[in-house]
């Protein structure tokens, strides 16, 4: 049908790097503020006096941050059919202000679908890196891919 | 020290019902043009002709709102000291504008660390809900808990 990845050309073992996003303080307090406002995420004085010595991103900043790489440079490639979740989801290092984050994708599982035809499973394995290659997050996502041919075996 | 729940106060199968969270479309519409810009996210009518018939809201909204009730409900009373990541996390029916989300909360894992002995780890898993009752999201949380008396074997 088209140039995208579908759900029979996708092998295990495949893999990708793509992404540039540069986390800024402001986002990182205007995140926190609607959706995880603790003080290491929005008080730069009291993340300061912290554990973590400073202004971190909230663990699920980072994850939108990965999702947006996901859907500038990922998704307009493949013939996704919508995701069903994920498992294995570790955040590994503080994401601080002036970080500049990437991602690495890894085929870890290819399922066909006993019951729908159109469509196959697959669980791709992410790794967000920080400039120092440093991992920040990792996590396995699992996801709906078209077929190419609709109602195939 | 006080009446925070420590490590040694959480015990299996411990239940919370808590939060109230009222989506809107805005803010749908708001967080996926700068996280997760989807064309069922962001453009209502496109999204009336996806398979979800309507708009719907990011997987990771979902999920920021679910933490925005943590925060509000579930931080202030616990001594955690991070989280440190999820498992098995499921979007399991449409999050849409007008819906109203709760969160139910239960005790899964209870984990002693052989290494840190001021902190335990607790599984948790937390299953949000919408008005009708419908499960929307479901996931386990991995979070550390102080201890009351740090040092303590």
């Amino acid at each position: 049908m088209s140039g995208l990845v579908h759900f029979e050309d996708v092998e295990v073992g495949q893999t990708q790097r793509f992404g540039r996003y540069e986390v800024s303080k402001e986002e990182i307090i205007e995140y926190a503020r609607q959706f995880d406002p603790q003080p290491f995420h929005v008080d730069e004085e009291a993340a300061g006096r912290s554990m973590f010595g400073g202004l971190i991103a909230s663990g699920w900043h980072t994850c939108a941050m990965f999702i947006r790489m996901i859907c500038d440079h990922a998704l307009p490639g493949a013939a996704t059919a919508g995701a069903l979740g994920f498992d294995d989801l570790k955040w590994l290092k503080p994401v601080r202000p002036g970080d500049v984050l990437s991602v690495e994708t890894r085929v870890k599982e290819r399922i066909e679908s006993p019951s729908r035809h159109a469509v196959g499973t697959v669980k791709i394995e992410s790794r967000v890196l920080n400039q120092r290659g440093e991992l920040v997050l990792s996590l396995v996502g699992i996801s709906m891919y078209r077929r190419r041919q609709e109602g195939a075996a």
